[in-house]
């Protein structure tokens, strides 16, 4: 396996120069090229006109599919190009034509707004929300997942790759042979996987995954998609409809489209599907599993690290860990710490509990989320600020 | 009134120098200003972080509430940002709570992705769309729409200001008194008419407008808003919820916020956002009545030179006209004319018929749409082209 040059993923960079970034997380410092082709694309549309320069990139705009299809393993004509990850699994959830009675499959660290969206299904549909527990480890408990579905009735499984707020991995593949075996929709929310993990759709066997582009893929903000394979695209009525998404045939009827796109909008952020396809592909080059190594590595030495430091606690859960590494502080609040944290040069956030209704183990902790471009260097001046921090601000 | 200082405002587009810019029904060219909002925020958030650039330019963001709201006469918090006018109609539309046998009225030239929409809600929720028919201009008749009104069940009233293809403005303040005398919900796609034309939401009495930035406002694509008068907001519940629109109250009750935010959704474009509103600010800035004098000016000077074209026709209707020109020429296909003029620099677009089902009077047409940037020079150059490429090409 290849493994990453740092130096030079530096040095594509610019972002490097003038923060320690560790809040990959909440959006990602975007490689130069991917930073070109938005740029370029915006003033090749003041030159030349926005539609006219649409015409110009028409083929940079269609490879944004193929790019994404190649880093996830799937088709081209399985992906959506959605304005973030949010609208791309609400496109997908509200599709779902629940029938009341069905059941959603959720976990304790389900992302807030798709519990809200949850709710907002439960009371139009009068379908029920359950939350399968956790195991030992802190995740969802496959053994509880078995029963939930052996249960009957469940419409979809709906759960996160990866939680925002507490550092683990969800056993996506173990979810998915349930989900098939059950005939189960599953509807994975890969927010936060897709970029720091290799993510294959067929190896997990989902039958819909939803992402955005700010993220760990180093895309753009203000884009995302949503996968869709073939086979359940054309079961799925969009909850909203445009002429893009579907032919209006006659007066009174229309036709949606067969592939993906008919979870789209016609009008778009083009210069951001453009850089999101870029990123894709700057993604595929380096090379997910190796992205996926070094990532978990820098975390799981910064989790060792943040251990030695006095009044530090790490908080992740999970049998497998990834990228995000939550840590609480003995005598700061968490927005404390990030404050301290910035006035320093270094990007970190934080997480309320408030937010997480269905996570009963949810505590406000501090995020630091790492990318292959951060350094051991880097590491360990966040360590020795937050050791030096501590006595001063008491 | 102020007029438009029009050499200052081409010196402010870098599009001038470059093209005959006559789409701006598809989407104008940006002034210097918006496009530095935009990629300054780009670079800053490649820098800084995403997250970060967006604490640093909160007050920026923020004035796009401001700005638009100026702009039409709204408040701010009447105000969501949306990532396109498609999507800000649909949160609208979607949202209404219909009841089955309930109406909606429409006219003839309604935007297809909107005529699409409808049938989807009559699929979805058993209501009947009643398309009004046209006066003797070939614009919404309104006496036709007040019998409509009078024989009652009509849940909204959902049309356009400004037709995609046929030049007209819609009597948008005398369908606003009607829809008041009836109770009906008054829902106006202003795609076509912000940033060409004197809108106030006030005087034009709708309860809900949606509006893209790239057209007439100048802003960049990917962009658009939501209009929602205050009394309204808490009487639609969004199709989709973030925690952003929600606030997660329990693990089975949330609460939508109160004002037109509830509309939007937490992850977005936000320096299109910053955008947006520095496009709104120099819209207001040169006011919009000067704006719309100058446009309607160019486009009836336009419609006259074209009506001397041997062999075109101009194909405008309505008793009043906006910036957007629209003509067929003998012996030619509307795409073709788009690439001949497009060879000679000269940006303009074509419409199909297909795509309009409601209304039997569409023809294939090219479309011309000025403003205030372009001069009488540019006028006769398309003009003078329209002449000479006809006879080469027969």
């Amino acid at each position: 396996m290849a493994t990453i040059d740092v130096a030079s993923a530096r040095a594509d960079t610019p972002g490097c120069n003038t923060v320690v970034h560790l809040n990959n997380a909440g959006a990602a410092l975007p490689p130069q090229p991917v930073l070109d082709a938005v740029i370029g694309h915006l003033e090749l549309e003041a030159t030349s006109g926005g539609y006219e320069a649409q015409g110009q990139a028409s083929e940079q705009a269609e490879r944004f599919y193929t790019a994404v299809a190649e880093l996830i393993g799937a088709q081209a004509d399985e992906i959506a190009y959605v304005e973030n990850a949010t609208r791309a699994w609400d496109m997908a959830f509200y599709a779902i034509p629940f029938r009341p009675g069905e059941r959603i499959l959720t976990t304790t660290s389900e992302y807030p707004a798709n519990g809200i969206a949850f709710q907002q299904a439960a009371r139009r549909h009068g379908v029920r929300v359950d939350v399968v527990p956790d195991d030992s480890h802190g995740q969802i408990s496959i053994d509880a997942l078995k029963s939930e579905l052996a249960a009957g009735d469940v419409r979809v499984v709906a759960v996160n790759h990866v939680p925002t707020h507490n550092g683990l991995v969800n056993p996506a593949q173990e979810i998915g042979e349930l989900c098939r075996a059950a005939g189960a929709l599953y509807l994975l929310d890969a927010c936060q996987s897709v970029g720091q993990l290799a993510v294959n759709v067929d190896e997990i066997g989902c039958d819909l995954l939803s992402a955005t582009g700010r993220k760990f893929l180093r895309g753009p903000r203000g884009t995302g998609f949503l996968y869709a394979r073939r086979d359940v695209i054309e079961t799925l009525e969009p909850p909203f409809l445009d002429h893009h998404a579907a032919t209006w045939t006659a007066p009174d009827t229309y036709e949606i489209r067969e592939d993906a796109k008919r979870f789209e909008t016609w009008e778009r952020f083009v210069a951001g599907q453009i850089g999101l396809g870029v990123a894709a592909g700057y993604a595929a080059a380096l090379g997910p599993h190796a992205i996926e190594e070094r990532v978990t590595w820098l975390a799981n030495r910064l989790r060792e690290q943040l251990s030695a430091v006095p009044g530090v606690t790490v908080r992740d859960r999970g049998a497998r860990r990834c990228g995000i590494v939550t840590f609480s502080m003995e005598g700061h609040d968490p927005d404390d710490v990030v404050r301290l944290l910035l006035e320093h040069g270094i990007n970190v956030s934080w997480s309320r509990v408030s937010a997480l209704q269905f996570d009963p183990a949810a505590v406000p902790i501090v995020r630091a989320s790492v990318h292959y471009y951060n350094t051991e260097d880097e590491l360990d001046r966040v360590v020795d600020t937050l050791a030096r921090i501590r006595p001063d601000t008491r």
